[in-house]
């Protein structure tokens, strides 16, 4: 095994080679010989990674997933505070959508119908358990604000989820509103969704509400 | 051309279905042949009537954003006052994504990466039109308002976007929510986020916040 790299790192590899091949011809248009071409495998080396090609969609999926724990959840379960916690998950998986390298990989996550049976429910199993995760923290953070909620957690978890995950259909880093102005534009938003009134961020006056 | 269809009738009748075969097996692993089938034409009969597979797509596309128009735009504009016009498209284009009849439309119309060159840009056309137009009742409803602005109309009109066209991945009719709490739930969550306080829908008082 000398020389061989790590199997979880070749996987992982394979699937964002992957994932941009399947951008650009569609999940049925690609075949796993042009997967192969693009990852610079023969076709067996790509089926012994991969198993089959439904497989590699599942393992592109569940590293979309794994990207949003490791990028995400895992660098804000520290934060006491929950308001503060929502706030830093928005923060963190807005960065995740907008970013051109995962740009594929997040496509792909959100456009589930061609995974079938087994794999589709572990995916929507990982799913479900981060809106759950959302719902949670805007409870929490609605019972923390001492006011009778204005609006179910559930409802209010997906349209964040569908602020969010919107994104890369409109926003380009290249154009007029900074990544900046574009998160606290969406953090303001939503927390006056959530809880009522202006919500300012806590950052410095001067750089309230950049979008007025 | 006694006992033929209206063309246009005839036109919509092939995106429909065909739009199902799409969804179902991708636009890259749909062949003509296949929806010839569906549509019950011969593979000439259909290009005939589409031109080619690209064509097809783009007249899917375009159908959908006829049926905006019609059943959204046309609806509402005699509605004199802003606010009331906006919320009426709001509840019009939630209608619109979350009922049954149009679904394949509706997805395809999200994934517009298969169209290219001229025919992509006509569509993107439209759909800029749209959001302008949101964009545009929103500045007035800020305008009316009288107070300064907390939000950009622009990044509002993406946030509302996002929540309305995000629902085809989540809202079931069959689930808890019912449509009518749906949609009070997201007017509601929506005018608070664009105008700030608790934004009570014009609704008798024991029907509102039925999420709460």
């Amino acid at each position: 095994m000398a020389g061989t790299a790590d199997p979880r790192q070749k996987l992982r590899e394979i699937c964002r080679i992957a994932a941009r091949v399947f951008y650009e011809k569609g999940y049925d248009g690609a075949s796993m010989q042009d997967i192969a071409q693009a990852v610079k495998l023969t076709k067996a080396g790509l089926y012994h990674h991969v198993g089959s090609k439904d497989r590699l969609l599942f393992e592109i999926m569940n590293y979309g997933m794994d990207i949003l724990d490791e990028t995400v959840l895992e660098r804000v379960k520290a934060i006491e505070d929950p308001q503060e916690r929502l706030r830093q998950t928005i923060i963190g998986h807005i960065d995740l959508v907008i970013r051109a390298r995962d740009l594929e990989i997040t496509v792909i996550l959100h456009e589930n119908r061609s995974l079938k049976g087994a794999l589709r429910k572990k995916i929507n199993a990982r799913k479900k358990a981060y809106i759950h995760h959302i719902e949670d923290l805007i409870a929490q953070v609605q019972e923390q604000s001492g006011h009778a909620p204005l609006i179910s957690p559930a409802l209010a978890a997906f349209n964040l989820l569908g602020i969010i995950n919107w994104l890369y259909q409109w926003y380009r880093p290249e154009g007029p509103i900074t990544q900046d102005e574009l998160t606290r534009g969406c953090l303001d938003f939503f927390f006056r969704g959530l809880l009522g009134g202006p919500q300012p961020s806590p950052a410095t006056p001067e750089d309230r509400n950049p979008f007025v």
